[in-house]
Parts: structure tokens; sequence; C-alpha cells
């Protein structure tokens, strides 16, 4: 069944109520690959003030705090932590983004944590797009999981 | 130049003051690759009422208004027009999102256009993540746009 | 034709690019009736300062901006102009709130009309429910618009 | 005396530090009635792909979460739970809505049940005005509610 | 160390998941200077309404709800109680703003009482600019707060 | 008169309808005054990576647009550029912000520039909180405006 789907076959938001209120952190992955001079100048301005990047990680923090608004059927949820990471990949001219979030309370944080990293990587490709428009997001998808009732997750 | 960046290193709105009016449209695609079980799940839905995919059009379509309230230097716009396609692809057990957008101002729309189907691609994780922990959204990228002074793009 | 519905059956963002920039006026109506000693102790508030009424009134104001973030296939409108007003009726201890809204664009303001004196009737009940949970909100729709093509209305 | 005025007469957020924290529902119901001819459009919608109902559904889930952002005393409480239904009533041509949400705290759920059957009648409303601008929205109040200090309450 | 920053220089959501939950308070002030004919049009509605205090009021409330969404590092906190106060100096031609927070958490509520008290002062300002586009707003700073591992503070 | 009341004594949404449509544009400034060893920090920071410094400028580009949310009776407007500029006040241990924004539309972008800089100078104050409590923000005022009926203004 899929929880999200109510009897009459319309969805809701899923009673919680039941469940244990425990500490959740989840961290989730995107991969924005781009031509090599994009890449370039993110690099260069890293060097120096590293603006891309920078605004990319606060878009991802507001990011996950907004995730309730803009998931339809998600809980609302107060998080404790989030922060990112972004990793610059030469080989194959793209930044891998990681975030983890944090929270304690009764249902888990992987859709503020892949909100995170996805509007992070959109906010990248907005800044970039004067300069590559073929830019491509991949590979996006929860890396682990901890706390709650269905346990521990890797990917 | 990014041209986001001012002459001290941070990020601006970029001032399109002298751009034209002109029609715009824009169409970006996302892919979510999920299990066979869960895509039949999806599927059985739809058969019946699709609610998973009618709950991921409804997040689209408000997820490309909430654009730039997500996207921290992005432009407002008051979109004319938008729409999302859903596509099932069997063999590689995936639906593939297509979001149009469309607007009558002076900046385009693209972002608008990716984030409704990455929000969108999102949502239905968001609604089979108790099926499936393990699905990949990727390969989003802006697949045309039409109108404004850098013209028009075919990815 | 239900217009919001695509050709697969899903709901859209109807694309309005077509159609004329006009001015475009519209009036709302919502009643609020509630026992006789919640009036009493509005209408004494409202003689010393109002402040049910005025919350109120600010309420449907925002709520008139806020109407594309909360009714998911309505067009962004930026007004040029919201005003609401309150009617005490003594006979049915009742309060008919009025709300006009104004724009010029290529669709009308009916919704946020709706939405303002909707939204200033739930802060009512919100700022009387300790003394009275019986209020019923009715007779909510609209009174009269003008501009855009299907011409003017009067209910 | 109404609670959410201060000792100077205007409007406060109740402090409700000392109040218990307990499971609250609350359930709250709207009605829309329409043309014979709209309600039909709905239903044969319905038969195939329900689609207005859908995303009032999802409005009303959505609006439900934003409650506090739109009624301004209204503390923030994250819902545990949320659903909608929708009764079509042949006789009267109308839809009747009931909402009902759930949360764990120190402050009742009643303003966000009633915010959740209004989007999702606004929401028709918007949906169907192009067939139908005459459809009335009313009876909207609360049905029950439990958990609190005041009580269980039932209308 | 600034401990917003991560150690890669960039900002995140600082972790406070070992933070005790206590009762926190926090009390700020904002002022705003003005021409004596604008501090005459403001008493005088005051007499009669005091309409611009009391939206400023309401706005210093939602604002106080909305700093998470504003300040981009701060965690979202649900709040059990909000209050302004205004008090007119005739002296200085100013009206000085107090605007007290609570909540019962993991981290504090300075930054919602220096929302609420300078969104306040933001909205005077805009409600009286036609008639003075001089006004300043002045000497806003936390007051006093309690509650928390760093104890008590009084400025 | 204060236009933003109406003819009952309660606030309104000014009609602008008759306004010319000009490009208006504002400066406002906003003034951070701090502990030297809180400004230490930030500078140092900014010399490997300005985060504070960087952040604010996000959160200000960001508060300018979510202007029409925060503060009750402004008009939305969709800014068409937007940028802030934070000068290192040594002999006065304080930042002071300069903020700038752009529109083409009816009505003035004042309280845009102004939130801007307000909100860049909480930011600033959120991030170094931990160093020092006792900063005051101050001097908040228009610098100047040109556009619109009202003619140009220099404070």
């Amino acid at each position: 069944m899929l929880t999200h789907i109510n009897e009459k076959g319309y969805a809701k938001m899923v009673d919680i109520s039941n469940k244990d209120e425990t500490t959740r952190i989840a961290v989730a992955t995107a991969t924005i690959t781009m031509s090599r001079d994009a890449l370039d100048k993110i690099k260069n301005g890293q060097i120096k003030k590293g603006e891309v990047i920078s605004v990319a990680q606060v878009a991802g923090i507001m990011g996950a705090k907004n995730t309730s608004l803009n998931i339809p059927m998600c809980h609302q949820i107060n998080l404790v932590g989030c922060d990112l990471e972004f990793e610059i990949i030469e080989q194959s001219s793209s930044i891998k983004i990681y975030s983890t979030c944090k929270s304690h309370g009764k249902t888990g944080v992987e859709m503020e944590a892949l909100n995170a990293c996805t509007i992070a990587a959109l906010t990248i490709y907005d800044m970039c797009k004067a300069v590559d428009k073929k830019m491509i997001i991949s590979n996006i998808h929860l890396v682990e999981k901890t706390g709650g009732k269905s346990g521990d997750f890797k990917f």
C-alpha cells in the first residue's frame, strides 16, 4: 500500500501520532555537471569568494526549512541542524553536493535532505546559466538515514 | 563573467530593466527511476485515480509559482501558463516528467520550468518512499526555451 | 469543458497569454454568524479600538496577496488596490464582510476577493472562538466583477 | 474577555505556555453549492480522474499547514495528520467537505481544520468558475474537537 | 569561533540537538523617529482607532512567526506567545516598540523578538511615508532574554 | 491624510491604478554596531570567504522579494534588480549596509530597499550573537529614490 493514499484513493498527510520521537538524521546527494568553462568560473569564484557555492549553501539550508511548503504531503518539521558540502569533481566537470538534516521527532527528514541538495543544485544552475544552458542535474538520492521505526538505511 | 556576481564578488539579482518584454516559454525535464514494485503501485493508482501523479502535477505547478522564493537570485515572475506531463517508461522502470512554463516579461522562465519538474519528482519520491528508498532522480535539464535576447535554445 | 483540466485529465494553470490586459475589479462577500455575547464583545472592542475587525481587515488584505500561494491553479497577480468593509447586522447577530480587489492584467481577481473576505471571516472566528465555538461562516460568493473577456457579472 | 486582546486593547498571540501537551483532533466542514452543470462536470471528472476533488484535497492539506501564515494570531502547529473527505449531495447540487486535523501540543487545531476545508472549497470554486460564477460556499463550522482544557466539543 | 560557520568556511544551521528544552523568553526593542506632523496623524488615528499601531502590532506578530523564513540560519521555532507594546515619546517625536516572544525549546527566541519589533517599525514607516520620507528607525537591540545555556541577559 | 486609512478608519492597500508606470529606484541604509571582537571575526571571515556578509547579502535580496509578505499594506512588486553593499567602518566598529532596488511599475520600491538592508543587518546579528549580544542596529532610513509622482528624494 502507498501509505499516503486514503481509502477513497486520494492523498492524505499520513497520521504519525503513534510513531516514536527519536533523533533522526538523513543525508542526501545531488550532482550537477557542467561545461569546463562554467566550472572554472565557479572555481575562480571559489578561490576568491566562493560566491556561487556560498549562495547555493544558503539556498539549500533555506530549502530544507521550506520542504513542507513545497512537497504537499510532507509533515512540518523543525530541524535541529542542517549543513551541506560541495565536492568539485574535475574528471567529470561536476559538483557533487551532500546535505545533512537532523531533527528530533516522529518522522524522518529524508525529504528535507533531498530538497536541500536539489535546491542547492538548482541555485548553481541559476547562477551559471548565462554561461552554460546544457548543465544536467542528476543522481539525486538518499545516501543514508538513521532513526525511526523502519531502521537505518544506506544506499 | 558570471552575471550574478557584483564587482565586489558577491551575488546580486541581475538588473534586467533594459531587456525587452517578450513572450518566453521554457520546457524542462526530470526523470525518477524506481523499483518495479513502486512503479506498479503508482500505475495501479493511475488506472484508478492517478493520485501520485495528480499530486505531483499540483506540486509542480505550485513549485513553478514559488521559484523566486526558493532560488535566491531568481527574479519574481508572474506566469501566464504552466503544465506538466508524465511519461511512464516501462523499460527503465521510471517516470519522465516534462514541465512547460510561459510568461510575458523581461527574463526567461527556465528556472520555473526546472523547479516545476524537480518538485514534481521529489513529490513522487515522497509519496513512494515507504515502498522504495532507493529511487534516483536524474537527467534534470532544460529541454528548450524560446523568447529573449539570447535566442532560442534546444538541448 | 473545465478549462483547468488538460487533455490527459490532470489540472493545469490555464494559458492566459492571449487574453487582453484590462482593469479588473471583483467584489466578494462572506458572513459570520455568532452568539449575541460574542458579537457584543466585538462591538465593545469596536467602540474602543475595533481590534477584532482591525485584525480581520489586515488578514484579509494579506490573504488577497497570498491567494496564488493557497489556491493551486490561481495565477500570480499583483493587485493595485484592496479594501474590506464590515457590516454588523444586529438582527441576525452576524458580521457581513465585503472585499474589493483591483488589478490591471490578463485575468480576473475573483479568487483574490473571495480569499480576502474568507480569511477575514476565519480571523474573526479565531479571535472569538474562546467565547463561541458554534460560529458559522456562510454565504461566501462573488458579488460582482468588471473587466475581462467574459464581461461584467452581478450575482 | 476576548483572550486575544491585550490590556491596551491590541491583539496578541495568546500565551499558551502553561497549557498541557495533549493529543488534539478537530473536524470541520464547508459546503459548496453549484449549478447542476458544474457538478456534473466535476462528477464526470471524478469518474475518470477526479481531478477537481483531487486538487482540492491537496490544496486543503497544504492550507492546513499554512494556517498560521494566513490567520494572524494563530500559533504555529506541526500537524501529525490531515485528511479530507468530499461528499457529493445530489439533492442540493452541492459538495460537502470534511477535514480532520491532528496534532500533539499545547493548543487546538480548530483553525487548521477550518482553513483546510475552506481552502478546499475555494479551490473547487476556482476550478469551476468558468462554468458557474454563482457558486456559494456556506455552512463552514467546527464539527467536533477533542483534547485540551476546554474539553470535547460537538456542534 | 562564529558557531554558524562550518569547517570549510561556509554558513550552516547550528546543530542544537544536545541543548536542553527550556522555556525561553526574549524582549527586543526598536524606535522610529518621525516628524511632529506624522506623529500627530498616528496619534489622532490612535485616539479614534489606532489603525497604524494596530496594523504594526499584527505585522510584528506575523513577522515573529516568519523569522526562520527571512533569516537564513535561524532555526524554525513554534512560539507559545508573542506581544508588542508601543510607547509614544513626545519629546523626541518617536515611537518606541517593545516585543516579547516566548517558546519552549532548544534554542532562544532573540531573533523572533528582534524581527517582530523591526517589522512593526517598518510597517509604521510604510503607512506614514506619504507624509514623511525622512523617518529613521534606530536603536534596535535585544533588551533581555531568559532561559538557555548561556544564561540570562540584560542589555 | 494617511493614505493607507480608509473612510471608516481601517487600513487599506492604497489604489494605485491611476499612477504612471515608470522606472523606480530606491536606495536605503542600515548600520549594525558591534564589539571589536565580533567585527574582527567577520573581517577574518571576509578575508577568507566573507561568509557572514555573503549570507547577509543573500538574505537581503530574498528579503527584498518577500517585502509584501511581511509589510501588510505593501503592494506586490516584481523587482528588476537588487544589490547590496557592505562598508566596514573601523572607527565605530560597525558595518554600514546600502541596498538598491529597482522596478518598473506604478509604485515605488522604498519598502523593498528598507526591508533588504534591515534583514541583512538582522542576519549579521543572528550569525554573530554567540559572540556579542549587545549589537545595535540603527540609522535605518531611505537614502534616495527616483521615479514616481512625488518626484526624486534625497535624505
